[in-house]
């Protein structure tokens, strides 16, 4: 074994450049530094899991130790990378033991992921407050909302857990209202759990629309829903302050003070991008580390990708900073064939999501607010229509809204959104197929799309939209 | 009123047609002949309609007579066009009431559909046996499986019904068995409705799989669904002749007498061509009506669009026949702008054809069986993979075939089959947009899909399938 490919972080990016890595370089080391106990979880999974809707926390994990350890990479968890040397191309290394390490490296891939933003709130040593960006925070948050005398600990079934802190949660007595400060995907997603474990649930929203990325149309069916499933929603209500003393007694807005006895704040992500402080690298968008279309930074032979790097933009061709699970997981997979000798293209990031929230479904990608669209110099011209999933005589047809967003100048695709309740999520992949294929809305109102009743109308929403906006395009 | 565009058929294109043009050329005359009482009816839900889902037959009709008067067409049924004189630019018109007139044309689209291919079967004058391709046909149907003295009248509830065929075949016994020959989509549709009517349905399918033209990993699925339904599925099993004296007895196949009480014969459909017989135009694939990118035949001012006229296959570039109801409706659109002075493209057909079989749904588009892609003049390289279509911990998650079909030489996607129980169908449009769009397989490997574990796993099946063909293109 010799020259080294050292991978800081051992979630979706790390991993995923480690095992491709390794099967494409069986005779180079890998060795991947992990400063907790977890790998490899899916974030993504976890509103699901205080829901109740995912039995065990194990039931998140793609892969455990051992089977990393069976694909022959040198994984050692504890293992907190301090300080890069990119002159000496070496890594300092501090274990959860006091050891500190010096390790060598060809390659170094930077894969730190991404924390919780928390805003103005300290959320430390509040009890009931949380914030959603780890296991061990789900595995406290689903305790704590148990009934002491019915938590199944069971549920935290995994030995990387922090059980002392889950124990200490269950032992409290379970609350009855909750306030879930943020109403971005993460924000929704958790009031929607909440609200199944039988919570009196309040989402505070700070701008006038909740999944704002997603723009009105969605922002707007989508609190419908959640209203409609007595979820109360607060719009337009930064919360300015979580009070309580030991444990969360109220939040404050608007001069008000709510009383909760349960708080999750969901304002955000930030990239945890303080290891290469120093080192001189070049940073990007929203301070994450700016990355080429290899996943290459400003620094030799050294790599960044997931939650704490850049990544092209489809639509713009700038770098772009949009934290999402497959993004992660392709750039580690292209950085490891790209590390092993067969350079590979991270691939653009569209901004492609999804949300559910109750029975309610949405998608977005690109540029879907007008405003974002004009600073990437864009001139956007928008439509929204409403029009049914199925044929109309077909049990089961739902509203389904359509935005389409397009340049005044070129007449290209450069965003939508879609919302309704029957299969309207999965439908945003036509739209980022055709957005990274740069289209115009002429040529997506052109193209062959499904039709059989059980799916979807002869015209399919997206070719409705497709037909209103082009007729707008055509006047102006 | 002046320049008369003249449309024969008041379907899908014909009406997509004069409407479009009613819109566009206030100005100019615009007449459509019908020869039958129908207009406007959705030909694919009519398995629905039998099934029962679809309550009434009126619930089928997107526009009534009237409706189609307060647009400002000229629509006259019972009214046969019989004669094209393309130098006089005049059409020859027989009435239901023996009547015969000449209408002069500026402008003419033949709209005149299609109609059931019976193959070596005579289903007229054989009660009990059927074809499924118009609304007379289905009331029938409908009325022959109801108990007589059970049925419900207002099911077939449209002025324009054959009331006496109704009747008639509502009075005979209700059959216990029926044989659905030919297994294609309409077979398949017809197959669940009749089960879901409480029939003993036998399936038989000349070729050894359903849905030839989905492949064979459709073609599986798709008869496990079946058989798993109580449908009996007889493949490689060509039916030879339909036995019966006055109603049908038994269906011939093997050698074998297999007795039945009802058969419905879905072998294929033909396109309605013989009206411009004689006049030289030309024609292309099965037999259609060529046209151009506007949908103008070889004749001068003369139009055809729907199920009687070919379009541009977007993968190879050549004229195809796929009668589709998009196709038809995307059409007639579009030869109305044209004729009303905004030259629009018909646009290309990707063969995007989605089916549900019971809980199954497929979704198929451009060349996916090995053997037409060669012959259009491809080195086809297929790989079929079977992914989850959510998150694996996500209740709902189901297993997933993908097929992707690309060309050695280029990379370049032509074609993809679909199939699951979960959201499958939908997810063809990925897929169907991807090779419009002349994506290579690399570029799909590298869609930023959606991914959220209600509705797709990290890596969508398509994204999956997309890197195993990649894979061995690599290594070809």
């Amino acid at each position: 074994m010799s020259d080294p490919f050292v991978v800081v972080g051992a979630d979706a990016a790390g991993l995923s450049a480690a095992s491709k890595f390794r099967r494409e370089a069986p005779d180079r080391e890998v060795v991947v530094f992990e400063r907790g106990q977890w790998i490899s979880y899916a974030f993504c999974g976890m509103p699901y899991f205080i829901e109740g809707r995912v039995e065990r926390m194990s039931d998140l994990l793609s892969l455990s130790p051992s089977e990393v350890d069976e694909r022959g990479i040198d994984l050692r968890r504890g293992h907190e990378v301090v300080a890069v040397d990119p002159d000496a191309k070496r890594v300092t290394v501090e274990t959860t033991d006091g050891d500190t390490l010096e390790q060598p490296y060809s390659d170094l891939l930077v894969a730190t992921g991404g924390r919780a933003s928390t805003g103005l709130f300290d959320v430390r040593g509040v009890d009931g407050a949380f914030t959603l960006h780890d296991m061990d925070a789900a595995a406290a948050i689903d305790a704590y909302i148990a009934d002491p005398n019915a938590y199944d600990p069971d549920r935290a079934d995994v030995s990387a857990v922090d059980r002392e802190r889950v124990e200490r949660n269950a032992a409290m007595p379970a609350p009855e209202t909750a306030a879930v400060v943020g109403g971005g995907y993460v924000g929704v997603e958790t009031a929607e759990a909440l609200t199944a474990r039988g919570l009196d649930v309040h989402v505070f929203q700070r701008s006038e629309h909740l999944l704002r990325p997603f723009g009105e149309a969605v922002g707007e069916r989508v609190e419908t829903a959640l209203t409609e499933a007595g979820v109360t929603v607060h719009t337009g209500s930064p919360v300015e302050a979580l009070d309580g003393d030991g444990r969360i007694e109220a939040v404050r807005f608007d001069g008000e003070r709510f009383p909760v006895d349960m708080a999750v704040v969901g304002v955000g992500i930030e990239p945890n991008t303080t290891l290469l402080g120093g080192t001189g690298v070049e940073l990007g968008e929203g301070g994450a580390i700016r990355t080429d279309e290899y996943g290459r930074t400003s620094l030799s032979n050294v790599y960044a990708a997931g939650d704490c790097a850049t990544a092209r933009h489809a639509v713009t061709g700038e770098p772009a900073w949009m934290p999402l699970g497959l993004t992660a997981n392709r750039a580690g997979r292209a950085i490891g064939a790209t590390v092993a000798g067969d350079p590979s293209l991270v691939g653009d990031i569209a901004g492609t999501a999804v949300v559910k929230a109750f029975e309610m479904e949405a998608g977005r990608v690109g540029l879907v607010e007008v405003e974002s669209a004009r600073e990437a110099g864009f001139d956007p011209v928008s439509e929204t229509v409403t029009a049914g999933s199925r044929s109309g005589y077909y049990p089961g047809a739902e509203p389904t809204d359509v935005t389409l967003v397009a340049d005044r100048d070129t007449g290209r695709l450069i965003g939508g959104s879609i919302v309704g309740p029957d299969h309207a999520a999965i439908r945003i992949n036509t739209l980022a197929t055709a957005l990274e294929a740069d289209m115009t809305v002429s040529e997506v109102e052109r193209l062959d799309l499904a039709y059989a009743p059980p799916f979807s109308p002869v015209w399919d929403p997206v070719l409705v939209a497709a037909k209103v906006l082009n007729g707008t395009l055509e006047e102006a």
